[in-house]
């Protein structure tokens, strides 16, 4: 969602859809993965952040049932919130009702000296009402109020809010940049349901064991080659080419530094055909992924403030191909053995299966 | 899931997969819906129930690791749980090694006076390794040996594996009855993210707010009808036919009550063509749904446990067709308006869209 909004903000609304408390931890991904802030108040107080929201259509329905009307709704809204006015603006009906009366508010608010923060988008076609808001707001001297979208976003709905926006803001007399720049996206459920895929499909297995300060590999065999584990204790380099982009991850012992060799014999971790070598001449440079973060059962690792490791991601984000990163058909990123890894695997795998025989006749 | 079982377990086994302690409204939800137990040891313990699990592959692995191979582990577990010792055969090789060892270590158990448990299959044909398994285990002369399967079950790979032992046992010289008696379903992801759906695409919205201890109706009106609420405080009947099935809920204003008139009429809830009326007569009796909860923010009701919430849920479900039951393209259930709230609703949806002009021109 973060690569697909272009820069603009995207705040994290999905409290209400999480598992319970999961929700906190969804708050933290967020932020890590590229949020700009929470509607979820305890956790963004205890992460030391300002919460970021807008209000509900229960405000605005109460006081239409009270015989106060959305414009009351909002007027009272402005009373309380000059400084950071942003109404919702779908209750009743966006461009006949809620966008006029919030263009009022906003005239009075800036006749006792406020600056209005904008307005919120939750229903309907939301590429076109940008576009009709942003033009209602221009001429009625706003044009750097900021719009909020939300409503089931996720990332292709952001990629084509935008795209629709690019080609069409013309039409509507509109600079799409500008347009752009004053879009907010609020995102929920998609993002903390990973409603794609609910459940990421993988699980720890015993990789190795230690005895007298020595790692033993250990291996799981599995009838499907894919779910065989990788056995022992390993390490991971991210080998960079010329133009400083990632160009394969390669998984080896902890015993060896396969990036000292001059040509580095790449195996796929499945097929024993596909191999290939990579000269070291080719690459820029490499880097070490894993850190230790328990040694013997003490916690030698502290973890990075939020910020730090947000700033990793990002790092590490751009020093991917676009290819990797399309949101759809995205090319698969190339993760290889080091040939002492898969020599270790196909023996364990191989003398697992032998040994079948010799459990059974104890 | 517990509909596909035909009443054998379900051990709930997610908690690995939820979003952090979510994973423990899941074991709630999970043992109200039909779940035997659970391998939560922590929400067990606070609902007073025995946590239920097997091993992991770790322990296994670490035996074999360290030279003590497989039957050393089952060796070493039995040991410890002579009277609960469920091995788990997946390890190797479930039909080479893992069940010729844990027959091995069942007859020492035997031969020590104690009753083994069972076994647990976690990967490959389940179907097929369940009737193979079986088939082996009688031979050995442990025919009450429970089988537990696991792996990525939900409830049509449940009904799947039931159906092809239904049909196939008796060619494994098996008693198809007989076998199903002795699963034991562990279920994880597909249970705990609600994985075909993982979120419930249901929103709170106000329908009413209480002046001078009066309901006044509020109303969101949306631009697509199937989104706009109900407005006005409810109550729901529901209403049952000769045989003692739920024939539909119907849901009306709180000041009124349907279940007293001879005719019935049933709104469609869009509608406006569709609508039937019900004689009384063809009803074998109704129920009023709605409970207090809080009146005036006091608490007035106390949940009941959780055998009792387990109890209606299952007397409630056995009152339901089995048409509206079924796994795949089930019946949908009715729920219908009653006159009084179908006219409130759009009396409120056109006052709201004829407000608009007025509202605008204040």
């Amino acid at each position: 969602m973060a690569e697909a909004s272009k820069g603009q903000p995207i705040l994290e609304f999905g409290l209400r859809r999480a598992q319970g408390l999961g929700g906190n931890n969804g708050v933290r991904g967020a932020l890590i993965g590229g949020a700009n802030g929470s509607s979820n108040i305890g956790m963004s107080h205890s992460l030391g952040l300002q919460a970021k929201g807008t209000l509900a259509h229960s405000l605005i329905q109460s006081f239409i049932a009270l015989g106060e009307g959305e414009l009351g709704a909002f007027r009272a809204y402005a009373d309380l919130y000059p400084d950071n006015c942003l109404l919702l603006i779908d209750t009743i009906n966006t461009l006949e009702s809620g966008l006029p009366n919030a263009i009022k508010v906003f005239e009075e608010l800036q006749a006792k000296g406020y600056r209005p923060v904008g307005i919120r988008l939750d229903s309907g076609d939301l590429a076109y009402l940008s576009m009709k808001c942003a033009r209602e707001l221009n001429r009625a001297g706003f044009p750097e109020t900021c719009i909020v979208l939300s409503n089931q976003l996720d990332e292709i709905m952001i990629w084509q809010i935008l795209s629709q926006i690019t080609e069409e803001a013309s039409l509507w007399g509109l600079d799409a940049d500008d347009l752009i720049k004053r879009l907010v996206f609020g995102v929920g459920t998609a993002l903390i349901t990973s409603k794609g895929c609910p459940a990421l499909d993988g699980v720890y297995k015993l990789a190795a064991i230690q005895k007298e300060n020595k790692w033993i590999p250990a291996i799981k065999i599995s009838e499907s080659p894919r779910k065989t584990l990788n056995p022992g204790a390993k390490k991971v380099w991210r080998l960079y080419g010329k133009r400083g982009r990632a160009n394969v991850d390669l998984i080896g012992l902890e015993t060896e530094d396969p990036t000292r060799e001059e040509t580095i014999l790449l195996r796929h971790p499945l097929e024993a055909q596909m191999q290939r070598n990579l000269q070291k001449t080719l690459l820029s440079g490499s880097e070490e992924l894993l850190q230790p973060v328990l040694i013997q059962g003490k916690q030698v690792y502290s973890p990075p403030p939020l910020e730090e490791i947000h700033r990793i991601r990002k790092k590490d984000l751009n020093r991917l191909d676009a290819g990797v990163k399309r949101l759809v058909n995205p090319h698969i990123y190339h993760v290889s053995l080091t040939q002492a890894l898969w020599e270790l695997k196909r023996k364990m795998t191989r003398t697992k299966a032998s040994q079948k025989d010799e459990t059974i006749k104890k």
